[in-house]
């Protein structure tokens, strides 16, 4: 597997329009800026056909829907894909309510999605299992996160990550495990979150027909700075890492990381 | 007084939704994931009766109101009483403008809160006194802060904490001081609104009739680990305060930080 | 150059009143408390007159514009100008979208600005030039951002900052560069934000007549407390930069960072 989205993202700074929570904003907007990226944050409807003109990629976040900002996050997702830029899902927390469950059933089917990132609770509720999530962090794993992955990319034909301990991510046919891992990552908000901005951006420099390739990395890479970042510090250091990490993805070298990245074939 | 209100957050990990500024939202969601509990945040009144259903516990902030988050916190607030989790009130600048005052007024009127927490120029505005805050910060201690802490427990029927260099606690009857305190909180945006959300999180795993209890234990815990963060810094240097404020709540021990808390009756 | 605006605020603490975007406002929120202001933040139009009537200042950011934001920004506005307090306009990645150009022109018609702070691309566009800019950051300086200083600040009657590696700040007919400068302040979201923000904290206490030196000062201060927070990081250390400014805001000495201000009439 050949990863060069990190490169490209250092070198062409692609921006990233963000539909994201309230609670992510700031965190993600300086995570995106950390690995190269420039974000650019709206919800409001009305700018959504200039953003997709402008924009090289688009995030859409469920973490704290408002009505009007599903009207955008519709009205973004479908000019995106008419300006063929890739559109990324973080379905946060689809179970809890009747509200994130309908709309993430009507970005599925109105909006083509070029990945989908969520926590193994929230991929297997799309998956049409069970949910066991109540709420929006990770919790447990559930079930098999690699068969997950798999039967939500052939769904939806696109690329699925399950973030966890060990994240997968498939296309569908083939699976990774990414093995790289810090305790820490879940004990702040919005790591997942960030994560799916980090997608957006190496999905929007990946080169034709390697989505797959782009998402592992960005999953790997992430992973590996989480890591970092970690190093030293307590496991229940949480308030440190938020700021190590985003050091971390500021000060990771193209062609170092690789070295360290355990990215196994299930 | 016996404390196991942390204990129990760290068992139970309870989820607590909360309705709250747009500022304080990230630090708020970091700091409920260091102490224990999980967060999860929305102010969308179409899912607010799921919200109730799933939920522990309900922290209503009016620091940045909108006309639709109001109707959603009347929502979430008579939801969370009709499923009988305990609701906690944070009247930001209510003495402010006429808005903040209106819907404080109706807040209070047409939700049953297990605790309000507040500053004193706040609690002295609910009390009837003549307010003399001026913004949505602490500003100086007015008038007796205890008999203001009974006399609006005992007027809606909750415990009242209001934060300061000391805070009291009281149920009407009985009063509490916390003489823990860093000068670092007042310095720091959204000091008062986590602990706002720690205190819904203490509430949804307290043991019957022992709101007070946890109340109390949630004022000492967090000054306490305020006093842990400010340690070897600077009285200014609110910038690493904050980061290291979230490390102390995630560090803290069961059982080790009741040695250090400085709590009298009044 | 006589400097009084950083002392007059660790004295008289102004409440600034900040419409701000929801990615910059917990930073903006620290930022001011470090500098000795207090902030409040709303953007909901029924509290518009009151809090004209409480606040010392007014910023009005379009980082994140809803169309209920907007009205609330020019009804704050003209409730400013009624008061007579200063006003700051942040436009914030003005020429992205056909929206944000909208209410940018709506702004400068109906509101009368103290001071218009922006990037090149920014203030140039205002200026009627040609935008080159494509996101929200910063990006390459174009043209001549002292000229174009110069012209907004004529075609608005105003003072008008123009932020980058070197800042320009003009009334029009005179015109400062700060050369204090780190390259660290592009690579955090809401440094601008923020400066904005601290505009109108320095101009709220300005001496009559003297807001060409407020902002100057305030440009320059911010920019100095930058190099102090940069100091001994890597110069892609952004997480730990940010927390660093925030300390290095609140630590500063009345009287003492001027001897490290690199001001130059140009």
């Amino acid at each position: 597997m050949h990863f060069s989205s990190f490169e490209q993202v250092r070198v062409r700074n692609p921006l990233v329009h963000c539909i994201t929570n309230y609670v992510a904003a700031h965190f993600t907007a300086n995570g995106l800026l950390a690995v190269g990226a420039s974000p650019i944050m709206s919800a409001e409807i009305s700018e959504m056909a200039d953003m997709a003109t402008l924009c090289d990629a688009l995030l859409i976040n469920i973490g704290t829907l408002e009505q009007h900002t599903i009207a955008a996050m519709l009205a973004a997702g479908k000019a995106a894909n008419a300006h063929g830029i890739p559109v990324v899902l973080d379905p946060v927390g689809v179970a809890a309510t009747s509200l994130r469950r309908d709309t993430v059933a009507r970005l599925l089917k109105e909006v083509k999605f070029a990945a989908i990132r969520g926590n193994a609770a929230e991929i297997g509720f799309i998956a049409g299992a069970a949910s066991q999530g109540r709420g929006v962090d990770a919790g447990q794993e559930v079930g098999n996160s690699a068969q997950l992955a798999a039967e939500v990319a052939r769904k939806y034909d696109c690329i699925v990550a399950v973030s966890g301990q060990t994240d997968y991510i498939s296309d569908g046919l083939r699976t990774f495990a990414v093995k790289n891992h810090t305790p820490l990552f879940p004990k702040i908000t919005a790591s997942g979150c960030l994560l799916g901005g980090i997608i957006a951006a190496f999905l929007a420099v990946a080169r034709a027909n390697s989505n797959f390739e782009a998402v592992t990395e960005a999953c790997a890479f992430y992973a590996w700075a989480g890591e970092v970042a970690a190093q030293g510090l307590d496991s229940r250091q949480s308030g440190t890492f938020g700021i190590r990490l985003i050091d971390s993805l500021a000060m990771a070298e193209v062609n170092h990381w690789e070295i360290q990245a355990r990215i196994e074939a299930v």
